[in-house]
């Protein structure tokens, strides 16, 4: 079992505010004989959709020294769970959660804005204080 | 600068065996106001073709507790020097240098060739013992 992240709880209220159930913390994937847990799994109903919309959260701090470390670190890990994911558990989506002054800080300068207009990693941006989900990027 | 993985020479000397000439020992690349180095730069002539072929490469030595936890800080670290490579000198191509045995181990287990089906990282693959490239993947 992995370490928690600092703001795990936070973005667990964040999404049950939101109107999510979590099902899973954290939720366990296997492939072949390694195993990961991405932090939590929520599903919500959606009334229009008369579905269920299922997604799954890593929670990203960026607590370290290079921010740019900090995104390597982050993207590999997305690139990985998404390749499981989209194998073991097709209809749910993947999403990084990312502080919203991690937002504001990286994902806005040049470098940030290349990796996600080429990658198009979908974000939860929360704010910690508020505990709540400021913006979904999709 | 970074610190020199342990297979920096090794993979330089493999590099030049091979008939590279080597041009940057590390390659700086710059976006925005933040400053990556690749581990190597090397180009070679190709009289078929022409033309110079240019290449960057960067170790991965693989050497944490973890396969995952390495093949995502590899993975992302790919991603990003390939964002700012195709904007910055878009006719040098990126590749992680691998020792055989991390090729071997990795992968070729079930997560290492999903990772390697959906997102075709280019890979050079070296044996440390006799300084060579034994395969390169495209």
């Amino acid at each position: 079992m992995p370490n928690r992240d600092r703001y795990h709880d936070v973005v667990r209220r964040a999404l049950e505010k939101d109107g999510w159930t979590i099902t899973d913390d954290p939720l366990r994937m296997r492939w072949g004989k390694k195993d990961m847990y991405v932090d939590l799994a929520a599903e919500k109903l959606l009334v229009a959709a008369k579905g269920e919309q299922q997604i799954a959260v890593e929670i990203k701090t960026f607590g370290g020294p290079s921010s740019v470390a900090d995104a390597q670190k982050s993207l590999g890990q997305y690139f990985i769970y998404l390749s499981v994911i989209k194998r073991v558990e097709p209809n749910r989506k993947l999403y990084l959660a990312i502080h919203e002054e991690i937002y504001d800080e990286f994902f806005t300068e040049p470098l940030g804005e290349i990796l996600l207009s080429d990658y198009q990693v979908p974000l939860l941006v929360f704010d910690p204080d508020q505990e709540v989900i400021v913006q979904w990027i999709d």
